[in-house]
């Protein structure tokens, strides 16, 4: 892109009165570019069954292109309509338990009932057919967030047998796999598979989860291929993350099917804790799918609220600074949810742009700031390339084998990953999120690892190779503990990590009292807490960093390192506390040679890189606080954007609440 | 009334061995004058399906009206026999998730079932005819506490529609209220209404809450319509209402059916927090409702307990001052539920008069006391004419909106309404309830508003003439959010209040944490304290009298006041503690020339007031503590009714621990 | 038996790869005497309908026999195949709420479905057929852990009315007893029985727990008759309790029907708190079933997980330790859970003495120690006979009449048992249990009654009669207060007990914060405290031990004592603490003369006695403590076991931390 877009999505049909030249207006003046509108209104694009209406948006689309905005437009399947129900409510899915849901909640429908799809397959046609020549049509977002939903209807149910027998081809496989001889649960035949709403058995609750995956990236991929069969080669086909990385959805294959990956980021916390950590967290995860820039096609106007209690609008600054946060970590466009409140429904406390009244105020100035400053500024931050030395293991079959088997009733997977990016997020480190299945390991020079708790010989022999031949790999305990079916090693653990790791174990405890490291030996004082679970580790070729401070623990080894080949594996046999994780990462990064000026800011400033279009070096300095900051610039003379500025290396600058320096090196 | 009543609901088909003479001694001897009898006994009414049986009950009758004890007579709906729920289980209530109850738990039916109406006017046919004529019977209570219950039944489904089609006539209207084009659901004819139970919709739902309050509406008006075919003239129709206010049904609208309003308040906390806040609380409720006295059906004997961990005897002297705390609110009967214990079933915990040994006891005693003393002066204090010049406004539509659309986990419009009553009880301002729909705003010098989220524009303008008027309101925030359907308004808050409140607003946070107002303009110290939600306020000709302290939200004012027309109106931005609220609501009522020396008291002594059938001013002095309180008696010269000893005005006067003074005027 | 058994639970069928041969070498080289097999994989033994097998286990047993090790065999009934489940998805529970649950939980089969009858009996019958002759094989268990499992199938229904009609002849039985006056719910006749999923009545939710009792019972008697046509003289059957006593099953009723009881228990608690107490609270209720020694067929080997949360494998020591723990309560065989661990399904965090690995580590090192000590000293500690002087007696009505009708959030009919317990235990009073139909009361000088809130005339005059021939009675409020049908009595409390107890009561309160007792009488300090419950007590005959400091309650006593016939009664009217139970209870035991050395040892040390084959008394000091403690030993001049060490009397011995002393007297 040349530029980058800004705008909000827009459902005229919502309003209480006819104001669609008024909207477009206001639109124009705050300087808008780009609008998302007709995924959530499929009783309009079809009232009744096989009627088509497109006057009602072709008037819209039509003055949005008088004005210079470009569409997204979406396909209007995570709706149905109240007709459809009537017919069909067979449609709505069944959950785990045999409870069949009713009408009234969106995004309720089974993704692989046949009679869905037949609906969804004719409007997402009759749309493209339409749709497909208009000009002011960018591109497309197919569905909307679309989640697993957890349907286990009849058709799911038996869709489940399907996928077992092409996976695993016979019932003795399965036996065998899942261990089905305990509690004398074997199989004779496909015949005999249960529902799945009773099952225990985590290998099988985790193939359940694989296949509710399945199911949402056969979806969008379906939606895509239609769409694909209309669509303009300049225009992209797209879909909505909400809350990636999600483990209910696997975001990684559907991205194959996309042009562009879109994500939906928002903050929940309140004003005085926003720290741009939510949107840079599912920005570089997003960036890390396709390996490129990627959109923001919802993020936080006034306040959200499917939770009318939770309402924070943001701060002076806050709405802006959210902006660079979202482009400075390489979305090349911020749209809003939404242009203007509704007064009805579920989401009347998810303010937009314009409020209840529907009127300019505090976020719609705001707003207009930020829309002309990106209108001059644009061209030179749009495309940012950012590059990353450091990544992070995802892998949400260990979500789900750890929740299935919890080590601790407030510490699962998803707090260890997120506590692995939080202290490298406030240490100014960039990362990208690595996959099971991604082939680029070697392309980092530090790879941080939440506990790998299943995971394929494979996978674990590919970080050996990976630290054989020169990474820096830090893994948190439960690494390796069961293989790709969540089925329990039974060799010595850490299994085949055992050389690379140099130790090995038996036995793990849990704690119900957190154990201080013996001597603090990372001088963090009260900080310094072992808690939860604890690896009774015995030392091969491996040294210990720390031991626990524990008349019985003590013989055993908190956090080891061991140099093999040309890299290191430092383990975590415990979960540490925030301080006691940022001074192993720390140290971590400082041995694999990649610590920077960045890791000496100021706590409430973070830095950003990266490359622009024409390949200048562009650095963010933003501050998450109300006080000032001041930082010394360490990289090469060039222009503060913002201010247009001229910026000398070494040169102090001052960073004002809730505000951002920008500089383009020259 | 030329007297009050006292006495106990008896139940003598629940004793496990005939005691009838023994009973009525006892209750000669105690000095009982009333029973409530027959209300929970269908199934020995008509112990099979059309046999019915009054011999049972007629030797009870018989014994009481020679014992010159009166009997309430009730009917016995809300209980449905055995047999009937074998041969009808469909009159059982099916849930809103589908889940449909069995037999067991009484107010169990769907109150619009034809099968269960049909049972139901036959037995009240039959009971009213036998016993019309009988002079021991003085009034008719109808079914028991009725609620809603929440049935959702085929036939109250199919109801809903009915009910729709008769207020909103066509579907084109419910799309345009409820905005069904929302998420595209809008509908096209009458048959595409889903069942209710996935229903999100506020307004919808709201609907649904308005449409289950006018099923019990129905049910007692249609109950009160059979009875009055047969009731003697000097006989009454009564309901006995079960922790009025109660969003889930409409006492007003139900009061309309009844002669005289009965209520069955009971106190929960244990022994050391009993205030004769709850009493009073839903006594003045209850004399709202007709502008009239009324009777207390149930309340408190010794324990009570469907929770039967909660178990508080009164103290000695609590009993009696109950009593009198009823009366001064201006009830002409207490009945105490009941005269017994119960051995069986499941209010084995909810103790009587008589313990389970059925012997007298500590309660008999004080009873007895309590019944001889009114023996005596209840005729200087019957028919109690209360009079207040502040209201409280109630509006069970704005608990909907808000329980749909919470602000907090802690506080909601109860918890709003209960701390304005709570701050005008102890500050001894007598008051009266309003609704909606009342008439008589004008009456009162002060209204008092809690949250009055949904209200149509006619409810906000009435608000408005009365400022203009000469009254003084005081409102609290959210207060004309929505309109009548519980869709926002798309106008700038408050709507049509602006003029009259002298602000608007377009935007609001939540508070995770507490705000103090600026430089504590109450002097409440530590209770200065504004929390949960804040409304972001800016002035037009409203004076703010407070603000928050804080750097973002410190421009907006926590609290304004706005001279309109002859009156004023008070505004509240925010939660305010209970301090600050006593605080506020002190200065108005200094403002509207209504405060006195009852303000004055000390803080365990509440005083009320009223006028007698003679027309003479009685007051009481309450004392709520274990500690003997002293107090100056301000208004003319009387008797103090319990000691006859005479009073002077000005007089210091001692009232002993839970006990009280009660002086007539000469 | 001639000396202890040692060994573990083994499913060779469930292991990743053959080794059989391996695992009974490491048997052998470990010291294992006996292994349970076969109860778990009916799905093995019968893998398709009518098709058995064998030989899979054939070669286990032969192996077996060939290391001699000794054989106890399971009928594997308690999990069902999944060919059973296809072809009889009835068979599986419909809980009392409506769910039927689907297949994956083991235990899930409606015990009275003649379907799974029929399936039982036949592969009961061929098993045993089978493995009769079986020289290895030298008991029989019969099902696992058989809980009622909360099956309320229709045919459950049925079999109520069924059991109502055998017990109560008559629906007018069931309205007098159960006082179905009470909201008119009488019964005209048997098909007017509501489904007891929505019944509140407290009597006869009792009666459903009595018949859901009963349904476990039958169950297994019938199992036991099966396996009796075919056992030898030599073999036993038994059963093995889960966490008794448990009041959903009733194990007396169920020992009856076995030649030995078995027991399963674990303790779950962290390391630290490990002291013994829940295994000899198991050990001492199940020895008390048939006055005789037990088998412990589970125990914790190195971690228990259905909460993988809580994994507490053993501190070096303890595990030998709880195997001393079992065998001073009075068990003849201590049998792991399980050799190996598994890594399948739900119990992977259940582990075994082998971990994951299948290789000998810290468990299997401390199990050998053990093996080979009890090879030695086995035949002098074996069949130890224990004679308590004081006990405990249990009753499941009264659990189940108190959570119908909980006097409190914390504390029920379950703490207030083991809290007795527990005082008991850590002041090393031996103690057995008995029932409300135990003949044996005369047997114990002091007998301690949690709250009997459940009890005939004929059980309360038996307790009476206890008394007034000497006996020492100590009991908690609440008892007596209702009648075997949980109907409250209608005398004066606490009924039948008064004269005995010399007190009488007519009222109660519930206790919001704790009470002192007046001027600390028992010099307990800040454990001064009564809580939750307070009969308020008027003196017949008893003194008051204890007064509340309360200005109105201060007039009750809290503990009484009356000296009736020749023993006495000590009741409490109100939940002590701990240290004030101690000292009631102690206090006690020394007016009973039953007071003595055991009483003054160091706080981690438990003493426990008995006396062997040859009719010498055992001591055992066992230390539960990671200190060294030291004794002064009391007793007669005998030998120290495990160092055969000659000890004195009045000699001063050391036990090591987690470790313990076992002397024999000469």
């Amino acid at each position: 892109m040349d530029s980058v877009l800004y705008g909000a999505a827009y459902y005229p049909e919502y309003m209480p009165y006819e104001r669609l030249e008024k909207d477009v207006e206001l639109m124009k003046q705050v300087g808008i570019t780009v609008v998302r509108m007709g995924e959530s209104s499929w009783g309009l694009w079809e009232p009744e069954d096989g009627r088509f209406e497109y006057a009602w948006m072709d008037r819209v689309v039509g003055q949005m292109r008088k004005a210079g905005i470009k569409v997204i437009m979406g396909t209007p399947t995570y709706s149905i309509p109240a007709w459809m129900y009537k017919k069909h409510p067979e449609i709505v899915m069944t959950r785990l338990d045999g409870h069949t849901i009713t009408y009234g909640m969106r995004q309720n429908a089974d993704l692989l009932n046949p009679t869905y799809r037949f609906y969804c397959e004719r409007v997402i046609r009759k749309l493209a057919e339409h749709y497909k020549d208009n000009p002011a049509v960018i591109g497309w977002q197919i569905d909307n967030e679309t989640p697993p939903g957890g349907a286990a209807n009849k058709d799911v149910q038996d869709g489940f047998v399907e996928y077992l027998q092409h996976k695993f081809k016979t019932v003795d496989e399965l036996n065998k796999v899942w261990g089905l001889n305990y509690w004398g649960q074997r199989l004779n035949d496909w015949t005999e598979i249960p529902p799945e709403g009773g099952i225990l058995n985590p290998g099988w609750k985790l193939e359940w989860q694989r296949y509710a995956q399945w199911i949402t990236t056969d979806f969008l991929a379906w939606q895509a291929s239609i769409v694909n069969e209309y669509k303009r080669p300049d225009q992209f086909v797209t879909q909505d993350f909400a809350g990636p990385p999600r483990p209910q959805v696997n975001e990684f294959d559907i991205s194959r099917s996309l042009d562009i990956v879109a994500v939906n980021p928002y903050h929940h916390a309140p004003q005085d804790e926003y720290d741009g950590e939510d949107s840079s967290y599912e920005g570089d995860y997003s960036r890390s799918l396709k390996h490129t820039n990627y959109l923001v096609t919802e993020t936080n106007a006034d306040t959200i609220g499917w939770d009318s209690k939770s309402q924070f609008p943001p701060y002076d600054g806050q709405l802006r600074l959210d902006v660079y946060t979202h482009l400075s970590s390489g979305a090349n466009m911020v749209e809003y949810w939404h242009w203007h409140s509704i007064h009805y429904g579920q989401e009347t406390y998810w303010k937009g742009i314009l409020g209840h009244d529907l009127e300019p105020g505090r976020p719609y100035q705001e707003m207009s700031k930020t829309a002309h400053e990106l209108r001059r500024i644009g061209p030179e931050i749009a495309n940012l390339k950012r590059t990353s030395q450091v990544a992070i293991l995802y892998s949400s079959d260990s979500y789900w084998g750890i929740e299935f088997m919890k080590f601790s009733d407030k510490e699962n997977y998803r707090t260890l990953l997120r506590q692995m990016y939080h202290v490298l997020y406030t240490s100014n480190v960039g990362v990208d999120f690595v996959l099971p299945e991604s082939t680029n390991f070697a392309d980092y020079k530090m790879i941080v690892v939440p506990p790998l708790y299943v995971a394929s010989d494979a996978l674990l022999n590919k970080l050996v190779e990976y630290v054989r031949n020169g990474g820096h790999l830090v893994m948190a305990f439960k690494s390796g503990f069961t293989n790709e079916y969540d089925t329990v090693r039974w060799t010595t653990m850490p299994g085949p990590l055992r050389e690379a790791a140099g130790f090995h174990y038996q036995e793990f405890s849990s704690l119900r009292q957190p154990l201080a490291l013996k001597g603090d030996p990372y001088h963090v004082a009260e900080e310094n807490k072992a808690s939860d679970w604890l690896e009774m580790i015995t030392l091969d070729s491996a040294q210990a960093l720390a031991y626990y401070d524990h008349p019985f623990f003590g013989r055993f080894p908190a956090i080891t390192r061991n140099s093999f080949g040309k890299g290191s594996l430092t383990y975590e046999g415990t979960v540490l506390s925030d301080a006691l994780q940022t001074k192993v990462l720390l140290d971590v990064l400082q041995r694999a040679g990649i610590a920077g000026p960045d890791q000496n800011l100021p706590p409430s400033v973070r830095a950003k890189h990266g490359t622009n279009r024409s390949g200048k070096m562009v650095h963010y300095y933003l501050n998450y606080s109300s006080q000032e900051q001041t930082i010394t610039y360490p990289y090469g003379a060039g222009t503060e954007l913002l201010t247009q500025a001229a910026v000398a290396k070494s040169q102090k600058l001052t960073v004002k609440p809730w505000d951002l320096i920008l500089i383009v090196e020259k």
